[in-house]
C-alpha cells in the first residue's frame, strides 16, 4: 500500500489532523505525518510535494486554515491527488478555509472534505488507496457495516431513554 | 484502467458535467454517463452504487445543485471514492449546493471540488486512477506541463498587448 | 390520529428533537422515535420510508445538521409529508444544515422549520393531523390562546421589574 | 376536499406562484389566490386568516420576498399549517427572504421550501391534504412515479447524445 | 415631549432593550415598555400600533430576533417612524434577525439600528424627538460632545499604559 | 416644515436616490440634493453636516455603497437623525453597503432601510418629520390608505387573470 | 523610483488589472506585467518573487480570483510587500477571493484591496513608494485635490439635472 | 526611519492591537498609539491624519470594528498609506469590520489584513518602511527565516509526539 503524507499548515492543527492519523493507522496505511507550511516554509513544501511520489507516497492530505493555502501549493507540484482538509476559524464557521481550499482553477483540482473532517480525509485516502487493493477496499466495506451497526444499537439505545424523556 | 462513472441529477446539469467527460476521453477513460436522481430515482441510485465495484467502476463524480444529495447518497452504497460536483446556483453562488455536498458526517467523504468545476473532478478522478497506473501519472504530468507552457504562451503575448493598453 | 415518526441522523440530535417529542405527547399523539441515518444506514432509511403509511405514520419529522440529507432521503421514498428540522452547527449557525435540508428540488418537498426549531416541527406535525381531526383543531387554538396569555404574563411582569432597570 | 390559498405578498409575485398554482389544479385542489400584503393589507391578512378554516380552506401557502412577513403574519392569526415560499430576490439570492420567513419563534411555525420553489409548496400542500384523503395520496404516488420515469427519459435520451458531446 | 414606546418580542429579550431605556431615561423622556409579539399576539400588536399616536407616542422601537416580524407587523399599522432594533442569535450572529427587520418592501419603512444597538435604539428615537424641541436637541450635542471626551480620556489613559505593553 | 437633504457618495448612485426625492417632492417637502463623498470630499461632509440645524435641514438621507461611509461620518458632526441608504453592489447583493451603514458603534446611530429602499428613505424621513407636523402626518395615512387599495386592486385584477394561468 | 510589479493568475484577469497598470503610468512609475500563476507555473512564481528586489521591483500586486493563492504564495518568497487584488467571482460577489487572500497567517502579510479595486491597488504601491519620494508624494496630492474637484463638479452638475428628476 | 501611527476606534481594541506595536518596537520602530474614534472624536481623526506627515509618520494602522469607517476616515485626510486592521464581532466573525474596511471606493485605497491580525498589520508596516531602509529589509528576510526554524522546529518536535498520538 502506498504512503498516506498528512501535511499541517501549523502544529495547532494537530487535533483536526489527529482523527485521520487515526483512521489509517487503524487500516494499517503507512503515514507520514509533517508541519509544512506554505507561507512560512514554501522551499520545504516544494520539494516534499516534487518528492513524494518517488518516496512512495500515493495521497496527500493538507491541513490548513483561514487563507488555507497548502493544498494548492502542494498541487502544483505534484499529480499525486490532494485531500483539502479545512480547519475550523472564528470567521463564519471556518468558510474562509473551505473556500481558500475547494474553489481551486482549472487544472488543479483539491478534493475538499468538510471542516474540521479528519476522519472523512483520512477515509477518503483510504478509499483512493483501495483502487488498487482488494483487501483494502474489503476492510472499508467492513468498517461501513460496522458504522450502520453502531447507528442501529444508537437506536436500539433510544428507545429505552424515550420513556423518561 | 477502472471506468468512471459520471452522474447528473438532472438532465440540465449536462453543462457542468461535460468538461469532467472531455478531460476523461482525452485521457482515453472509459465512462458511464448517467442521469440519476437521489430523489426522484432513489432505487436506481442504490442500484447504481451498489453494483458499480463489480461492475468496473472505480470512481463516481456526482454533479447536483441547490440541496445537492446524490453524492452522499451514492456514497452511503459504496466505498469507492465519490467526487461531489456542486452545480452554480442563485443562492449565493451555489453556496447551498457547495455545503450540501461537502460537509458530510464522519465515516462518509465526498471529495469535493470547486462550483462549477467540471474539469477538476475529471482530473481528480484520472489522478485517483494514476495511483496504480504509471502510465496514466506519466500523463497526468505532461498534461500540468502543458498547461503550464500555456501560462508562460499567454505572459509571452501579453507583453505584446500591453503598449495598447 | 395517524402516528408522527421522528428521526435523527444522529444520537447526539436527541436534544434538539426533545420539544418535538414533547409537544406532540402533550397532544396526545403517537410517535415513534428513531435513529436512522441517511448515510451509515441507508437500507433503513429506504425501509422505514417506505413502510411508514402502511403502519399508520403520518408525519415524519426529519432532524438532521451539516450536509443534511435525512429529510430529502426519506421523501425520496414515501408521499407523506416530511418536516426537516436543521440541526445547528459551527458552521454559519446551522446554515449548512438548512440550506442542505430546505433547497430541495422540484417534486420532492421538504417542509423546513428554523434551525433548532423542535417545538415547530412537532407543532407543525399535529398543524396537519388536525386537517382531519376537529379536536386537535381546537386543542391547537387553545395553544395558542394559552401562549397569548404567557406573552400578557410576561409584560405584565415585566411592568414591576421597570422601576429597577 | 379543503381548499387551498394562495397568498402572495405582492402581485409581481405571481411568476413564483404559477407553479404552485398549476400542480394544485393539475391534481383537482380547489384554489383561493390572493393579492395580500402582511404590511400595505394588514387587516386583509389578518381577516383572511382568521376566516380561513371557516370558509372550508386547509392550507395556506404565502409568497413573499424580502423582509418576508406574510407567512408568519397569517401563522399568527390560525393554526392551519402555513407553507411560506421565498422570492428570490438580488440579496444573496433570496437569503434575505429565506430567514424571515424560516426562523420563526416557538409556537408559530411556517413549512418553509425552497427559494423560488412554487411547485413544492403546491406538492407539500397537496400532501398535507392526502392524510385524510387515500385517493389524492394514490395521485401523489403516481405523480412520484411519473417524474421517475421522466428522469430515466432523461437518461435514455442522454446516451443518444454522448456520442456528440 | 412625545413618549417613546420600546415594544420586544420576548421578555428575554429585556437585556438587548434595557440600554434603549436607560438613555431615554437618562434624557427626561417618557417611556412605555412592553412585551408584545407580532406572531403570539397579533391583536395587542395591532391595537398597541393603531392607537399609538392617539396615547402620545411619537416613536416606536421594537427589538426581536431570528424572522424578527415585530417592526414591520407595528409599522404596518401606524404612520409613526418605528425603530427595528435586530437581537443577536445564534444564526450568523444576529444577520437573519438584521435582514428580517431592514429589507422591508416599499411604503413601509423601518428605521433599523445595528444588532443588539439598544443605545443607538434610543439616541435614534431622541433624535427624531429633537426635530420640535431645542432643548432636547442641545442636551443630544451636550452628550456627544461627552462621548468625545471619553475618547479622549482613554486615549490619555491609554498613552500610560503603553509602556507595560 | 424641516428641509430634508439627500446626500449621495457619487452621482451614480442618483436612481437609487431619484424615489426618495420623488416622494419627498411629492409631499411637498423642501430638499438639497447633493453629491458629497466621504472619502474625497470630507471637508465638504464635515462642513454640510455641522452647518445643516443651522440651515433648516431637519433630516439627511445618506445613500452610499461598498464601503459605505457616508452616513455614519456626516452622523459624526450633527445630531440631526441621520438615515442612511445602502446601495446595492455586486458583493452579495449590498451586503457590504448593509453592513457598513447599520453596524455602527453605540453613540452614533444611523438609521438604516433595506438595500436600494430610496423610497423608504424619503417615507422614513417625512414620518419623523411628521412628529411636529399633523398635516404632513395626515398626509402620510393618506398615503398608507392609498397603498392598501393598490394592493385590493392588484387583487381584484388578479382573479380576472387567473383563469388564463 | 522602485518598479512595481503586477501578476495576474489568469490572462482573463487583465481588465481586472489594467486600471492599476493605467494609474501607474500616469504617476511615471515603471511596470512590469506578468501572467504568472501560482498553481500552474509555481516556480516562475517562485522564481520571480525570489528575485524581485534585485531586479529593482519595490512592489508587488498580485490579482486572483477563486481560491487566490498567487498573493500568498509570492509573499512566501519575499519580504516586499504584497498588494492582493481580488477578481470577482461568481461565488457570493467574490467572497471567495478577498476571504482566500485577506485572511492570511500570522507572519506573512498581504494588503488586501477591494474586490475588483485595481485602480486602488495601483494608488496603494504609489504610496507605499512615496514613502521615500517627496515629489510622488505631491503628486498623490494633488490627485486627491483633483478627486475632490471632480465630486464637486458632478454635485453642480447634478443641480441643473434635478429640476428634471 | 518613519514613524508608525497605532489607532483604534475605542481602548476595547488594544488586545487586537497590540501584537501591531510589539512587533514594530521589536524592529525599533517608533511608534505613536493612539485612541481616536472615526465617530466621536471626527475633528481629532481629522487633525491626526491631516498632520501625521509632517511629524514624521510614514504609515498608519487603523483598527476597528462593526461599521469600522477608521481607517477610511484618516485615508480621506491623507495620501500616507493606511492599513486597515479589522477587529472580530459577533456578525459572522467580524466580516462587518472586513467589508467596511477593505470594500473602499476607487482613489482612497486601504491595505487590509485579516480579522484580528495584529501582527500582520505591524509586519506590513515595516515591509513598507524596508522600501528605503536597506537594513530593516535585512532584518525582515531575517525575521522570515526565523519564522521557517519554527516550523521545522514544531515539525520535528511533532516527529516525538506522533507515536503517544
Amino acid at each position: 500500500m502506498a504512503k498516506v503524507a498528512i501535511l499541517m499548515g501549523s502544529k495547532s492543527d494537530l487535533p483536526v489532523v489527529a482523527p485521520a492519523v487515526k483512521v489509517l493507522r487503524q487500516f494499517g496505511a503507512e503515514t507520514e505525518v509533517r508541519v509544512i507550511s506554505a507561507h512560512r516554509t514554501p522551499d520545504e513544501a516544494h520539494a516534499f510535494a516534487a518528492g513524494a511520489k518517488a518516496r512512495g507516497v500515493g495521497v496527500i492530505i493538507c491541513a490548513a486554515g483561514k487563507a488555507a493555502h497548502l493544498g494548492g501549493v502542494i498541487a502544483a507540484y505534484t499529480t499525486l491527488p490532494v485531500i483539502g482538509l479545512p480547519v475550523k476559524t472564528d470567521m463564519m464557521g471556518g468558510l474562509d478555509s473551505l473556500l481558500s481550499i475547494v474553489q481551486m482553477p482549472s487544472g488543479i483540482p483539491v478534493a475538499t472534505v468538510g471542516v474540521n473532517g479528519g476522519e472523512n480525509a483520512g477515509l477518503l485516502a483510504l478509499q483512493m488507496l483501495a483502487l488498487g487493493d482488494a483487501e483494502l477496499s474489503r476492510k472499508l466495506e467492513e468498517y461501513k457495516a460496522n458504522m450502520a451497526k453502531k447507528i442501529a444499537a444508537d437506536d436500539a439505545a433510544l428507545q429505552n431513554e424515550l420513556a423518561s424523556l
